[in-house]
């Protein structure tokens, strides 16, 4: 009831901002509103003709049957502004949905896949507000202006002759974005449920629990998986945490009770980390632990993905997104006319292309590091042999031409990425997504953790490891405080209390022309990459440094909360997909949880406790490898077994996924085709 | 055609079998025909009082809403007799198909899963013989006596008081050869159509080819996908074979080139088997081979898959296996009445009492393993201290005691696994039969592999490896092709000649007899687990003896057409139900596959060619161990990226797969629920 009385308050905030009767008008009479809400905003570029804008405007509102995206739209203030709103009448929404694949609440509180000829059995349908939310309704109008094609070759009014020509089945926006025309595409924030979103997230009272509803409703399935996802793994911090807080106290030296009188002669040499049962019960915890939570992770995903609809979403079936290419033809599956691309043909481009070229730069990665390394041993022997000032001085240019290498690799291979994830012309948005992120992933976790990995594999120096391994969790926790809580909290005081102010004062159309000024939402790459990363520092070299854990815990405490501040205040609303999951990064933590298991027998191998006591015990070198292969298999048996046997969704969604699939496979029998 | 005139041929040979008046008549006008097949044999005992044979008879003609199976029943001779044959009207068999989730042809040429409302635009919908396959018609049968539940408690009529009182739900069937009142229950062969099958399947034009449609149509489709994989298999045999033969003959010591120069001097010591490279080459392309072998063959078996119409089987949505118990509630995905059993009770049964227990038995193996080792040399030591006769003598015990405890442990075993699967309840007939032949199969295949593994990883004893691997290669052989052509060809020139001839003077009657004489047709248990075997010498320890392959090629070119004949002619038919792959059986060689990488690394670390390279290069034992571990690790890797981009199913598959659930979703969609 309180989400309704919000709808209704911010939906008469909103009639304040547009003039109503500047919208297109609608033919359809269920399609008919007193009040339009403003949701998707147009940004022309600044020397556009009025006539330009007019055919682009009446494109919009056009019908789908003449080419059109069947959306409204608005003006702005006059005919010559620089900007379109563009807002959904109820049947183009109604429609996408049931393309879209969405799940909604049915008659009977179910959850039923959407059916616009069905479409008075499901609640709230005569309500847009209610029926779906802010995020899906500005997903839909994005998605109908992404669809527009030309029809047939022609001209666009009020664009010179060269790139003004429209190709028959091109796309539209696309052109016009290439042409000028078309500046920016974004939806608009709703102060009112933006506020009311940002007060319960802060709230005192929900420190630990994030009203994830009604993120997922107004920032879309991406932001809220992030969110669940961040809670998620802070609340899975304790345990391991508890154990590196008794390691590291309460357990001096970190053994077990009777271990501890074993190796009492070497206790004072506090570089030797933890006894050998304690790094034992750190590495197995540790393995049990990665299993653990990415199997829970997955349960916890497939249930929220239920909750929010997204389960059974038909993006395969739907129109392929607008930067994909091939030949005209018939789909075979829904028979709709569309460039159809050969599945063979991209597996054979990832495969023998992009494959090799990523295993190319991480090469680079590598050689940049041998590169290094081997020029700070020469500049070190020049340096001690000469002792000048000169060759004082040389000493700093190994590291900085190793910089200026990494960042110049880093921003070409940023830009190869995205020209071979083009390349590879993927049909569907999400398997585009899923496949730049794998590439750009493999290499920002190469680029972070080689260093480590050489220390701890190549030079094999422990002590080392546990140092730089301590002052890289403290140099990225402060850097991450600063970057996400102080600086954020110095703009909202000086900053935005101005600009608060002036949004008051100002008039209505101003508002939009201040989210124009707020800068573009970054993704949430970064984001999902230092959990990432503080997960590999974690799993992989845990046993190392067991205070990790404890660090990462408070890191995320604040971070939920400076991320939460930030994509609220700091930035445009972006336009966010439904998802049912967080895509390839699932796969990301659930690869490293494997990873770690070598790593972690590895550096139990390594460990000077463990090869001392084997050189107490007699017992060979090289049984004691063969001894530690023998349990890293285990050990991943173990973990494949686990999770193999912890069912990926819990029982209540997988009965209401075979009662859907059920249902439809009843439906198929029914009907005469 | 030709198909098609058989089948009219058969009819008219049914016909002959049994008067036709003596059936039991049906209701429906469009199940009335004049000729009806005799499919099922139900085997009664012989004090059987007539009115318990016209009780189940009347029971086997009841309509469903009366507690009945819907089928037809003959008895035989006459009401005394001590068979009923049974045969189903097309109604019923039609309604089976559609809630089997069978696909047959539509009107349209594709596959479509068949539905009963629908029936009119499926082709051959008319005439059973074509419509469903013989095997198809018998399993429904069987598994609609199967579902007979008793409607309400009552007595079996002519059956003393104690067994013979049926609680309400209580399972018929089962409860009728529990009180001893049913034998046995099979499919009758059809002599005209088997023979048409074996003509094809031994006739010499097609000495590379089977008649797989026609053997998934007679013997139905675990039995098809067996002989499918098995000429899969031969066929991929053929690389192997041929490396194995250009390792063994053509490059003596089996080097390449360059190599052979470099280790000329030890070019004599026979027993050193091939060179460091041709090492390599066999291990690499072991792991290779294995990886492209089960991933054709999945694109193989979901193509047959396809073509045979089992792709869309919806066994979990129909009703549970006879054998299943649970408190009597309604299916929440499909709301009808049935048993009710909670999945994470079964997942914690299989995780906490099964799995232990299984290892537990493998563990006594081990144990049974080690007994015999330390007992073999405590009796050799008393043997060459005292040297006497009994001593002598003493020296058969210890392998004598090791047979004597494998065969009681595997009697206990099997009998163990059975009693394991059937308390975990498993509601489906293919998760009960997938987790006994788990777990029968891990047992055998320790069983068999303990010695060559004891062999290779603990005695480390490379030639007594390859003398153990070939002896049991060759005598594996020679005992199969002894009981699987030999037998077989004896029994059919001596006994099948008398047979043949009887068949054809003696009343009809008793041809159905001379069915119940054949011995139960024994499962494809063995014949698969012999193949796994094969498959386990041939990639785990294969470059310890690369002719394995040759003689394995040699072995299944006889062993297909042995099976063939076997099946045939010595078996009774058994039922099959629709199956769309090869179940467990595909995972354990995937497995296999996986375990082999390991094993072929550790023997190409072992082998003393490779030992020796590293001295003659000075590399320590113990990073030549390490190099070992990165090799293994990056050839895991390279398969499992291997597996990934290889698709589990061709393109027109995929897209005839995805045309079915577009279609579904859309009926779905179109449908008012």
């Amino acid at each position: 009831m309180m989400m309704s009385l919000d709808d209704k308050g911010s939906v008469q905030i909103q009639t304040k901002v547009l003039p109503q009767d500047s919208w297109t008008q609608v033919s359809c009479p269920c399609c008919v509103s007193k009040q339009v809400e403003s949701l998707v905003l147009i940004q022309l570029s600044d020397n556009v003709q009025p006539v330009t804008k007019r055919w682009l405007i009446s494109l919009i509102e056009a019908s789908k049957r003449h080419g059109g995206a069947a959306l409204l739209a608005h003006p702005g203030e006059d005919e010559c502004g620089d900007v379109i709103v563009v807002s959904a009448p109820r049947c183009t929404l109604l429609r996408a949905t049931e393309d879209l694949g969405l799940c909604k609440k049915y008659r009977n509180k179910e959850m039923a896949s959407f059916s616009y000829h069905d479409r008075d059995n499901f609640t709230n349908v005569d309500d847009m507000q209610e029926f779906l939310t802010l995020a899906e309704r500005q997903y839909i109008v994005k998605n109908e202006l992404d669809s527009l094609q030309a029809q047939k070759k022609q001209r666009i009014p009020g664009v010179p002759e060269a790139p003004g020509v429209l190709e028959a089945w091109e796309n539209i926006c696309q052109k016009l974005v290439r042409a000028g025309v078309i500046k920016d595409i974004f939806p608009l924030h709703d102060q009112q449920r933006l506020n009311d979103v940002c007060r319960r997230w802060y709230s005192k009272k929900q420190i630990w629990r994030q009203p994830l509803d009604a993120i997922q409703s107004y920032f879309g399935g991406t932001m809220a998986f992030y969110f669940s996802f961040l809670q998620f793994y802070t609340w899975a911090l304790v345990p391991p945490a508890f154990l590196g807080l008794v390691l590291t106290f309460l357990l001096p030296g970190g053994g077990g009770v009777v271990k501890e009188q074993a190796v009492e002669g070497v206790m004072e040499e506090e570089d030797y980390g933890p006894s050998v049962s304690g790094h034992m019960v750190q590495a197995v915890f540790s393995m049990l632990w990665s299993t653990l939570f990415i199997e829970f992770w997955k349960r916890r995903s497939s249930s929220l993905s239920h909750r929010w609809g997204t389960r059974h979403l038909t993006e395969r079936f739907a129109e392929p997104r607008p930067g994909f290419q091939g030949t005209l033809g018939l789909n075979p599956v829904t028979g709709r006319l569309e460039p159809l691309f050969p599945e063979w043909q991209r597996q054979l481009r990832v495969g023998l292309v992009s494959l090799p070229l990523v295993g190319l730069f991480l090469g680079l990665v590598v050689l940049g590091m041998t590169g290094f390394y081997h020029g700070e041993a020469l500049v070190q022997g020049f340096h001690q042999d000469s002792g000048s000032l000169f060759s004082g001085a040389l000493l700093y240019l190994p590291s900085m031409a190793h910089t200026v290498y990494t960042n110049i690799l880093k921003n070409v291979y940023h830009a190869v990425a995205m020209q071979l994830t083009k390349w590879e012309n993927h049909r569907e948005e999400s398997s585009f997504q899923n496949h730049h992120i794998t590439k750009v992933l493999l290499f920002t976790f190469f680029n972070n953790f080689a260093v480590l990995f050489h220390i701890a594999f190549y030079k094999q120096d422990l002590p080392l490891l546990r140092k730089k391994l301590a002052s890289l969790l403290i140099l990225n926790q402060l850097v991450n405080q600063c970057t996400e809580v102080v600086v954020p909290f110095i703009v909202d005081r000086f900053l935005s209390a101005a600009h608060k102010k002036e949004q008051e004062d100002n008039l209505e159309m101003d508002k939009l022309r201040a989210q124009r000024s707020l800068p573009p939402f970054p993704g949430l790459f970064a984001e999902y990459i230092e959990l990432l990363l503080q997960f590999g520092y974690l799993s992989l070299f845990s046993c190392v440094y067991p205070l990790t854990a404890v660090l990462l815990l408070l890191n995320n405490i604040t971070e939920i909360r400076g991320d939460a501040y930030k994509f609220c205040k700091l930035f445009r609303k972006p336009f966010s997909a439904p998802v049912s999951n967080m895509g390839v990064w699932q796969t990301a933590f659930e690869v490293l949880g494997f990873v770690s298991v070598m790593s972690n027998c590895w550096l139990l191998l390594l460990s000077p406790r463990v090869q001392e006591f084997c050189l107490e015990g007699g017992i060979s070198g090289k049984n004691i490898i063969l001894f530690a292969i023998l349990v890293e298999h285990v050990l991943i048996l173990v973990k494949m077994i686990l999770a193999f046997m912890i069912p990926d969704e819990p029982d209540w969604v997988r009965i209401k996924r075979e009662q859907i699939e059920f249902n439809s496979m009843q439906a198929l029998g029914q009907q005469k085709l």
